[in-house]
This record gives C-alpha cells, structure tokens and sequence, in this order.
C-alpha cells in the first residue's frame, strides 16, 4: 500500500474502531462497566485474539499488519497516532496531579500506599524470579534485575485518573478516605513509574548508557520544575484574557512544551510518556490547565485513545496461551495481582482505622489498572522486557482488575452508575 | 527508521511545527495578519524553499522525506495525520454550512456568487488552455479538460469559513450584505468542489470509471441527505442529556459518521474532504453540532491542521519557479485570481446596490483563498493533476490573495482586529 491507499484505509480503520468500542460499550454499560473497560477489550477482540482468529483474512484486509516491518502497513501511522493519543492523555493527567495531596493525611497516605507498593511489588518481583529461573517466558535479552523490577513495576501500578475522578465525583475529595486514597495512588503510581524508568534505564545493557538516562531523567525534572514550571508561570498572564480564558497561544504553547518534554525523554531511552506527564505537571494548576484539558481531552479520549487500544490489542495474541501451564502463571500473575494490590490496600485502609465498606472500595479503586497498565506493558512489549505471553497475560490481568471494580462498588451499594460515570469520563 | 524512531521523532517535529507556526503568527500579527497567514507560510517555510534551501541537512534530519516511498519517513504519518486533521476540519466546516442561507436574498446572493465564480472559471480555463497548450507544466497525462476544469475551480475557491467567522463577528450575519457575501461564497464553494469532484472522476481517464465516480457520489449524497440526516435527527434525543449536552456517545457516533463519508468519499475515487464535509452537513444544526464542533475543534485546529499546513509545504518547491516564464505565469495566475474573484465580486456587489466600502469589503473577502484553497491544489498535486511548478504557484496565489484581505479592510476602516480575530478562531 502507498501513502494514499493507507490514508484512505485509515478512516475506514477509524470507523470500525469507534463504532466497535461503542458496541460492546452497550453491552458493557449493561453489565454496569465503564466505557474504558470496553474499549480494552474491543483491543483486543479486533486483534489476533478474536477477529483475527475467526476471519483471518477479513482482519488481514481491515488491519495490514506486518511484524517485520518490512512494508507500509497499519502500524506506521497506526503507532505514531497511538503515542500521540498517549501523550496527550498523560499530558492531561499531569495536569490534573497533584502531590501535594499526599501532605494532608500524609501518615496514613503513607501507610496505605507503601502496604499496597511493598505487597505487589514482592509478589511480582517473587513471581518474576520464578519465571525467569524456571520458564523461558522472558525474553533472552532482558535480566533477572530488569523482570522482577519490571514484573514488580506492572503490579503496582493503579488506574490513577480514573480512582481520582470516582472520588471527586462521590464528593469524598476533601475527605479523610477520598485524600488517603488519592495520595495513596498518587505515590504507588509515581513510585511505578519511577521502577520503570530504572528498568528502562538499565536495559540498554551497559552503564555509562544507564547514567545517561538517570542523568538525562534527573536533568530533565529539574529543567520542568526550575525553569519551566517558573516560566509558564509568569507567561500565563499573557496567555489569558481578561475573562479568564486561555489564548490560541496558551494552547499551543501548552502542546509544544508536552511535544518537546515527549520528545526529549523518548530521546534519552525512557518513554514520551513520562516527558508528556511531567509536562502537565509543570503547567501551575488554573485556568491555564483547566482551558487545556477542556479543549484537548475530547477528542484524544473520544478519537485517538481508542487508536491506542486497538494498537494495543492487535499486539495481544491470547492464543499463545496455548497450555494449561501457561494459563496457570496466568492465574498466579492475576491472582498476586489482586492479594498484592486490592487485598493488601483494603487491610491497610482498614487497619488505618476505616470502615469496612470504604476500605474495600478503596482496595477494588487500587486494585482496578485500567489504561495505566496498558501503557506500562505496552512499553515493555515494544522494548522488549516482556514476551508475547507474558504481554498477554498483563493484558488479561489489566481487564480483569478494571472490571472487578464495579461489580465491588456495586455489592457495596456505593451507587454503580457514579464509578462508570466517573470512568467514562476520564478513562 | 523503525517506527519507534518515528514515533519518537514525530514529538520533536510537533514541537518544531508548534514553535515556527507561533513565531511566524507573532510577527503576522504585528503585520494585522492572521494566524492562518502565518501558518501557511510557515508551511512554506518549513519545506525545501527556504529551511531546506539554506540548511539542507537539518532539515532532512527534522523531516526526513522519501519521495519514492520507498522508506519509512515523516509521509509515512504526517500524511495520514494531516488527513485526518483535514477530514476534521471539514466535518466542523460542514457542520456550519447552510446552503438556505441564499434563500433569504435569492437574487442577490446567486448575482454576486454568479459574477464571482464566472470570471475567475473563465480567466482560469483560459489561462489553463493556454498553459496548456504553450508549455509542459501540466504532467503529460492530465487533458486539457481536466486542466482547465481545475484551474478553473481553484480559482472559484473561496476561504468560505473564514468569511462567514468574519461576518459574524462582524455583527452582519443577518444584515442584506452578511446575507449575500455568506450566500455568494457558499455557492462559490459548492461549485468548485462539485467541479473539483468532476475533474477526479473524470480522471482516471475511462468512462465506466467516471460513471462510477459520480455514480458513487450521488449515492453517497443521497444516502447521507435520505437516510443518514433523518436517521442521526431521529437518534439526536437519545444522544443529548436533560441539559441539551451532547453524551460521549454522541461525539463518537459523530465522528463515525465522519470516517465513514470520509473513506467512503475516497473509495469510490473523490477525496476524504468531500465526504466529511458532507457527514456534518447531514448533522442537524442544534445542540449536536455544537457540542461536536466545541470539543473537536480546538485540538484539530491547534494541533492537527499544523501538520497539514507542514505537510503542504514539504511540497512545495518555489524553487521550482527557476525563470522570469515561469514568474511570470505566476503573476498571470495570480492576476486572473484577483481580477477574477476580488474585482467581479466587488462590481456585482456594487451593482446590486452594496455602498462602496462594503462592496469593497466582500471583494476582499471573497478573494481570500485561505486554508480551502492549499485543501484542492494538495489534492490535485497528490492525484498528478498538476505539475510541482503550478503547486507552487497556486500556493503564492493562496497565500498572497489570503494576505491581502486585512490590510484592505484596514484601508477601509471596518477594524482590522475583527478580521484577524475571527480567522484565527477558525483558520
């Protein structure tokens, strides 16, 4: 296929993307899931799983993939979009961070986040060693000290925007269970991220590189928040007018400053994701983030996230879980998932001194991955750290803890319809 | 490059993208010119004749650019991504677009839109005839029908969205002259479109193919005006909440609509534009386009429209116009444009009895090509309809006419600050 042809390909990918997401969206919104949920399965039944498997030319026509690379497929736009879609919704997430929260209620934030950090983090990282001494499910390249951070990192991680939104949106923000868990998922997540980029780091092999890439990391947050989160800052009066409202400019800036912070981490080996992050975190919570996530949030959730989740998927083949062996690691991955993270978190908010019914909401909320986990085994898979079977059972753990959630909450009579709302809207 | 390398790359040539734009608009404004100017220079800039002129090895490290394809490289995604950044932008402009604008004042609006798109078909076939005859600038396998017929339209291009922004700002969308310029330039617009979709039909150079081009198109305007526009009127209830706000599902189905008419529009040989286009003119004006063009339309025009505006510029070789011939085929060009389009608008708006300086104000209006007119000569330059010397010709036309509506309204004294405004909130 040329430019043009992949071009004309690309809307009627489009097409049935969204209006496959929406499909089982209906069905899923049914079942009293969120959207997010939805769209992490419709990934992976438009991959090799499912379409793939049944109507394999069919797929083949739709999604021209080519593994080697060799040719102009589906991936060459599908995957720059994808990012794209990614770095601007880590943008928005950034923006929407805060840390601060974390000093309120800052022991027993503390107290949760490290019971639910610690719990997966040795469950995965144990489950890693097992797996790498004793299978070949890790690729050759990567070392034991990469799988176990790495395995260890995807256990930790929580759908932090969506269990942000839930609380706001149950009006629990400025309660003592609502910051306990906000600061508790903020420092789990950042702390995941942070055991990425060591592996990420580490995975180039030698260690002038790795210096580089710590360095290069060290260099880079200490540019966003002493040069950057000072200048915009000073800059926002002029971006916004008298009614508050954010300038074309103050947009356009915002996206340049995520571009080049997306650029410059991929560029020194970790990830767009984390330069797109720390971007939005850089931007002083105001008027400036609100009017930025208002007018970019729509379309990257509506439009090119959905991209991401069909890339996703079609890099997920649940058929190499081809052996009972196979479906048991998976059960053990999923099941330290859920002891280590929903069951570790409810203990430690009950032991914080919170009713029974809230600390089992607050263990589902951290249990639940959602799009965070997509992201993180996602860059594995790309960097090589994980194997395909190993990919896919992350997948499945991811889908199985985000839908989890609301059945919980639901049970709990804590109003299902507010966990889909809130999730819908962000993710 | 492999495609993470791409990915990685595409962040740095957003930022690029971004910054240049903004610095060229900084200046542009200062010149009372708007942000659209700036970009289609920028673009310009960006490209062979001028960054690529002066330091040709950045900027092929910046945008690296196969011409045979034969690589992967920056087409690879931003051709994609500027098409689907145009399908967008067209789908808002076909959102806004009312043909029954001209019934209000028939004779008028159908007068001046007459005038104006006679004069500048007739100088364009004609100087296409004779370009055609005398030289080799059209490639060898485009006729002389197809030339003239495209030189034609390109001329009868009206930067339609710009002008009806303007005269909204402006206070006279419901005055006799708001009236008539929208009228007019709606009728312009339409028509050289349907010619455009003509010359791309009859193309691909048999008739069993032409026949099914407009074959195809007039299924698909049936289809989207019979079924597709009673049917999303029907749906528009379940789509908009107690408080007349548009569900994420409402966005999604939009958008679906969009890709479908946009690869619809493709398949069957015309171009994505037109069947975005007309996907948001099937909307029913009311809360649904609204709410699709507020949260779709900052993103697209912030960000995505950029890499179009890039993408043309990579295109375009002003080079290429290496003799004083060739020069002067560009100022016979861009004569014919202005004399065509700007002066007939001006004397048919005076004849119906429009007072001098706003007659003048419709003149320039009408004579901006704007962003549609770099949408029809890209498509013609993709298709091989015209030669990389008229491209660039057509692209000073575009920009030069697009650059002489503010200084004349600021000769006039209707408050060169509206015009500026209200292009840059919709290009």
């Amino acid at each position: 296929m040329n430019n043009v042809e992949l071009a004309v390909h690309f809307f009627f990918q489009i097409a049935v993307i969204l209006l496959a997401c929406r499909f089982v969206g209906l069905i899923a919104r049914r079942l009293g899931q969120p959207q997010v949920v939805a769209e992490m399965i419709t990934g992976v039944l438009l991959g090799p799983s499912f379409f793939g498997l049944f109507w394999p030319e069919w797929q083949e026509w739709v999604f021209p993939w080519d593994p080697s690379q060799s040719t102009r497929d589906t991936q060459s736009y599908l995957f720059p979009a994808s990012q794209l879609g990614l770095a601007l919704y880590m943008f928005v997430v950034g923006m929407e961070f805060r840390l601060e929260v974390v000093r309120r209620h800052f022991a027993s934030s503390v107290a949760v986040s490290v019971a639910g950090m610690l719990a997966p983090f040795v469950l995965g990282a144990g489950l890693a060693w097992w797996l790498f001494t004793y299978t070949e499910l890790f690729p050759e390249k990567t070392t034991l000290f990469e799988a176990a951070l790495f395995l260890g990192a995807s256990m930790c991680i929580t759908a932090f925007p969506m269990l942000a939104r839930i609380i706001h949106f149950k009006g629990l923000a400025g309660s003592r269970m609502g910051t306990v868990a906000i600061g508790a998922g903020a420092i789990d997540d950042a702390t995941a991220w942070c055991l990425l980029a060591l592996v990420l780091a580490s995975f180039d092999g030698n260690v002038s590189n790795a210096a580089y890439n710590i360095g290069g990391a060290v260099l880079f947050i200490a540019l966003m928040m002493l040069l950057v989160r000072p200048l915009l800052s000073r800059l926002e009066r002029y971006l916004i007018d008298r009614n508050e409202r954010l300038s074309e400019t103050g947009l356009v800036v915002g996206l340049a400053v995520m571009a080049l912070g997306a650029w410059f981490t991929d560029a020194i080996g970790l990830h767009a994701v984390f330069g797109a992050f720390l971007a939005g975190a850089s931007i002083k919570r105001g008027p400036m983030t609100r009017d930025i996530i208002r007018r970019i949030q729509p379309l990257t959730v509506a439009l090119l996230l959905p991209l991401f989740f069909t890339f996703s998927g079609l890099n997920t083949q649940i058929g190499m879980l081809n052996s009972a062996f196979l479906w048991g690691v998976c059960g053990l991955i999923l099941l330290a998932a859920i002891l280590g993270k929903g069951v570790a978190c409810w203990l430690a908010a009950r032991a914080t001194g919170l009713p029974h019914k809230e600390a089992l909401g607050i263990g589902a909320l951290m249990n639940s991955r959602g799009l965070m986990e997509l992201i993180i085994i996602n860059i594995g898979l790309q960097r090589g750290i994980i194997s395909g079977e190993i990919f896919a059972t992350l997948v499945i753990m991811a889908v199985v803890t985000t839908l989890m959630a609301s059945p919980i909450f639901d049970a709990l009579k804590l109003s299902k319809q507010v966990v889909a709302d809130a999730a819908n809207d962000y993710v």
